[in-house]
């Protein structure tokens, strides 16, 4: 069994890198949605992404990976297990997956031949404290996105039917990929991702090739090109590590808040999700820069990816989404 | 488990605060549809809704929260139980709920392993008593919503299916949101909710960033927080329970009828429902201010969430329907 | 539990109440159709007709509601029961409801447990001898509206499947609601109902403040209200008890048939229902007016409640059916 | 119980009549179409139908109506049983029935209990020797009328699924109604029906007032009218069974043969089916009038029926097909 | 139980017949497609066929008609049966059947009361060695079609379903008629029928009264009748069996391949299967009239029959794909 | 039990051999489409392919055809079983196929029977270390492409539903083929195949005349054809086994790692795995050749397959895929 590639030698992509690091750091910032050309390697980012996260302490045999024994929920018959240390969870919602197979539901097979209600936990027990990845979120169906979100956002999964009544916490950021080209999600969802960025083939000859080079060297030279990369990936781990534990340390002065605010009127984005996420990003990124406190190039930096997806359509701009943040982010904060 | 955001808290808003604390002080105005865009707080809203209302008496086990034992449904074989306080029931709809989640329905395991037919309650027996919440209501299909007006309505659940025939009461208001973008109901269903209510984000700077400071301070100063605006819903709630108290010394003078026949008959609203609601609204709101009688300052505060939803579109007036209103209240109760 | 709204305490709609009435003297007329705005009272109205019919005699534990033991079905098992006196059933077909639940199905749970093919009975047993509702008909199925449709005519309703070979009867009235502006029955359809009538919101304003103030009295003032407008049904009941008596002595004279069929071919309505609705629809309302014999003026009365809904769209006659109706008799019954 | 309306009391129609009479004389002439517009009797003259048509001889017991013991579907388990005389089967085939309940299906129940593959015959078992009634044929699935018209050709039907091999004799008449407004059967299936007819109101006042008088009398009067009108059915019944002897005997000259080729390829008609048809259905009448053997007349007299529904669209001709097959009758047997 | 009419009493169609007899010589060539108008007889030359094929030797029990114990699929339990003498098959495929019923399916029954997976052989077993009919093709779902063309061609049933792995022999020619102008296969379906044959209603006076004379014959003196035309059968039977047991001596030379292969490409047919289907056609044209070779005449004769229905549409020529067969085949072949 | 066509046996069709013996070296360039009109050999080519594949040591009775005991699936109980020499495996894929049928799913019946979870290995398992086939691939659900290409790409197989969780090997190369004008693959899928080859009929008369001489001797002939060809087979696979031993060694220079980016970056193809793949495959050509190193022909010689179906539709460029990547392959590897 070989290791996923490494997130460190994955060439460019800057914005994407940027928004899975930070909701390492504040999972509070909410889902991550990438949008982009096929082929430009966001299935094999999220995997990287995988092998990058800090690892978490679990109850071993846990299906909702607590830390702590009394944490575990009760009808998982969890017993005396040890504390182990295990890779944050990373789970992929495969393509026309049903909604039991997502929340959980009743074991079935438990059922029949024992007689009493057995509780079958989903991928969302399985994302607990994790990362949950679906691939082309545009092709999901409405009513699945708008679960996963519904959960993500409260922490925990509720499941009612056929007589369960089944809750256990489910703290997840959910990563979700799209191609713009092949349909969108309607706007209700779009707000209620934290983040977005978008990923395009590069377009720099010298750069393709090292990522072709790369890639190669992964497949022909596995052992030496691991031995490289991985130490590059710790010293990522140990700065997200060390990001967290500042997080609570990091001020906000009331300009920021103002800046914030000033930001999501000029661009007419609805709602109040904007503003907050743009607090939230920003504060994780001066933790991740060690800064004492949220300064407006905090705010500059993850402005696009905040406010990008929340912007409604103006007929009479014909300039993308990205750009319009950008130019409003030059007159707001300038 | 931390408590949801408290209800006096969230800034602004007044048209929605008030009707739903209207309703709480009488049930029988209705359920409330609140209109408005993605990330105005929705949501939030009702889960501190949840916070907000008065506790209620309930006989321990009893599935439909009665309260006195003699009140508790035969199938329910509740046995001797205590009276217990509980929170006012908020019971979430999710969407895609099927009929018999809603209703309730035979309990399939019970009947295959002991032969006997055991009804297993829905989410109507849990609403019983307190309030039943639809988040975009509009993407719902009719017939739940028909059949939750119906309950809503009569006060009783009535399940006849697979030889069970069970009923239970089951009042409750109903509150469903919707972005009016995303599609409407039938005017027929919009008919049968009592108040209705538009929420906007704000457009002022200085109310967003208050917006934000409380949100931030509810997630970074969680008890400081809490320790203050506990305060201010406890004295709302005392104030429902006085109105409750007082609503059947509120006397309605005839012209008062007069008035809110006119008004609907000016508006050309169909039906009679417009009126009587205005007449049980305006009586809730008298009856919250400590008022001998219904006022025409009364009916007039209340008119726009009572008649909005239920005007005909008129293609030679361009106005919206709150702005109608408006006009109108102001032609025949100047 | 309260009684419905008295039927006479209903303040104006002459044409649907006479309708009900005539089909409760007479119900070989045929199902009901009232078309109407939403809010103006439908649903009262047959629930106030609920308790307005007189009470029959019945087998106590008889599924069908038979007058004496050996009318009880075989498949029954109704054993030795005394004869009691019950209301009038007025059975309300659930929106969506099944073919099975309708005219009853396989009990499939006897079947499981006892190995034998038992009989639960459906709505069609319980409506027997009395009223069947549907609320907002034109959303019924085209199937299940041609079943009850079919059902209402023969009297008799044959079950056929799974080896089941059940009959029983199934006389009922069938009282259909429907806003014409949310989709219309199919002409097949709305041929096979025998009365229909036409609801609208009043427009005079005491009218409506009566309306009001009759509600509001309802609701506040119980016991009084129900005092009064009781007696006032029992007055109505008797007539009706009366009429039934009297209606095989009334002679129809063959110049009424001629009317009634001049009147038909003058309208060019489809096929003979039509003349034979007027005729027993003016029979019964002489009865209810104690006359001697069908007079021109009783099928003037009726004329429209007969034909309004089996007349041809006429594209270059603008006027409305009941207009067109009006005319006719106008001319022919001069 | 009452009986019918008797066939004979069918006041005009007579085309239809005719029809129903040859079919009763000749089965392999094949079913019949009624077209016509709604209330014009279609179903209370197939109810006729049924107390008119002959009784036949079958073991008592038997499910597909044998008239001897050793004819008998073995699957049945029959045993020892008597001759008995009954009504001739006219089973109604209820809008929306499955295939199932048609030709047939194993019996779930008694392969449940007993382990047994047990055969439950459907309406096609219950239909031998009769007639099978479709109201609003052109509402049936295709592939039921298909099939329909299948067994009803071949006069076997054959159930092979679920490890069951069945097969029984199904010869039966279907008799179809449909309102050619409501939409159309595909010409495939038309063209193997065997005669069509139209019937209207009638137009004539003192005929509707007939129409409505016999109504009333049989509604009123029920032991007179049928005194009277069961005698006229005796008579044409019998007249029925004597054309059945003298059938084989009624000749059929070479130039009648001609006469339905030349009409056939004069109105352009698909296949040979038309030509069959013609020549059956002459015969029949022949034998009906107890003539030695088919003349022109007799052709002429069933052109229509055999004909009018097998023509092509010709949008050259706005004539409706019963003026086109007049017109070419009159010009080929001039 | 009657005989079908016999095949050598069918008028003219001459193509039709040819192509049947072709394929009984040699079932390599494939399915055939009969085109035509309804009620020219398609299903009873079908039916008519059944009677003239050659009768074959089969293992008495076995499900796939093996001609030899050892043959016989191992699932089937056939035991120690006899050798003996059956119709050849003919197997009806009815529309709307399933892909279980057409393949086989695990024995449900069986295996809920056995415990065993027991093979439940469908309509493929049936028809090895024998013709399968499908009346309607164009109606059937195409991956029914598609999986029947499979079969046909590899000559084997592969079934692996529910842990089922079950193989079968089915060998057998498919015949599919249609209306063209009920919808049209598509080409990938089409090129896989060996060969196609338009039949028409005979325009002509005598032939028509002849096609009726001999229908009426068979149902007015059925005995008399077969007498006849059951020994026209057995002298082409004869002659088929003798052109089977020719067909490995025929010749097919080098210019005949050319000619074959000239003939496709002036034609423009997509892929080689038209050559393949021309020479395989002529050559059993060959051994049915006794030749030692296969003539240009040959080809010429079963041209049409093998290409029509492998023309690519082509929109400058109007000609019908029979008539631009016969232009090509003047104009290669001259 | 006669062999497939030999693959040396097929005439022309040059770029679909190559497209084979490439993935036969290198599993990793991906699946293979293969564009054609009907009846060009597509599937015969698979067919001869399975024949031609160097054999694999297998332990007998492991489900995914392992190598040695201890990489066979724990689920499957193999037990003791000695290695054989099996086929490559090369497995179809049935139109209409159930996802359950593809992954494998719950042994329904043993989990009735003994109460215990078993896996029932699907077509993925057995595809393991071969072939997988899809006829019309551009007909199957996209659902079941994706999963196909997924599980294609990670060599893995992941099933987990009710209650199990199962992963074995499923490493084997796709192989579709399609019409294109029945309908397109998306541009996601299509851009996950490897490779892509054109079939057309050859239009010269004697290679024709070859493909049907060809048929026709396998047919007439086969033991004689056999032995001449088989044997060309046999020199194809040593050649295939000794390129899979010399692709270790061949040399990349860092020239051709450009060629390839600057072919890609001309073309505008998205994303890189048009790049990856060019540099796989030519690296399989030169280790077929037993050349040393990639040389800018290999990578000329290959460019069409992988390339082709990776561009984006350009309006203003009429010119097919195949030419404009042979023109940007002229300009770039001048």
């Amino acid at each position: 069994m070989t290791q996923p590639f490494p997130f460190s030698a994955i060439v460019g992509q800057e914005e994407m890198k940027q928004a899975m690091v930070l909701t390492a750091i504040d999972p509070a910032i909410g889902g991550v949605l990438v949008f982009g050309d096929r082929g430009t390697g966001k299935s094999t980012a999220v995997r990287a992404l995988a092998a990058l996260l800090p690892p978490i302490q679990v109850v071993a045999g846990c299906p909702v990976n607590s830390p702590t024994l009394d944490k575990c929920p009760e009808w998982a018959h969890v017993g005396q297990h040890d504390i182990v240390e295990r890779a944050t969870p990373v789970v992929d919602l495969p393509l026309g997956v049903t909604e039991d197979r997502v929340v959980g539901a009743l074991d079935i097979e438990k059922a029949l031949t024992s007689g009493e209600k057995a509780f079958e936990p989903g991928l969302l027990a399985r994302a607990n404290r994790g990362y949950l990845y679906i691939d082309e979120v545009n092709l999901l169906e409405d009513h699945i996105v708008d679960l996963l979100l519904d959960v993500a956002q409260s922490g925990e999964n509720v499941v009612e039917r056929e007589g369960l009544s089944i809750r256990h916490p489910a703290r997840f950021v959910l990563v979700g990929s799209g191609n713009p080209e092949e349909g969108e999600l309607r706007p209700q969802l779009l707000d209620r991702f934290g983040l977005s960025v978008e990923v395009v083939s590069p377009k720099d000859i010298d750069v393709r090739i090292e990522v072709i080079r790369r890639r190669d060297a992964y497949e022909m030279d596995y052992e030496g090109f691991m031995a490289h990369w991985l130490q590059e990936d710790a010293v990522l781990r140990d700065k997200i590590l060390a990001a967290r534990a500042h997080l609570g340390q990091v001020q906000t002065p009331d300009s920021m808040l103002r800046d914030c605010a000033e930001l999501c009127l000029a661009l007419g984005s609805d709602g109040l999700r904007g503003e907050l996420t743009l607090l939230r990003a920003s504060r994780a990124l001066a933790g991740f820069e060690g800064a004492e406190e949220v300064t407006r190039e905090h705010v500059r930096s993850v402005a696009s990816s905040c406010l990008r997806h929340r912007l409604r359509r103006d007929p009479l701009d014909e300039a993308g989404s990205t750009t319009r943040v950008a130019r409003v982010v030059e007159e707001v904060l300038a």
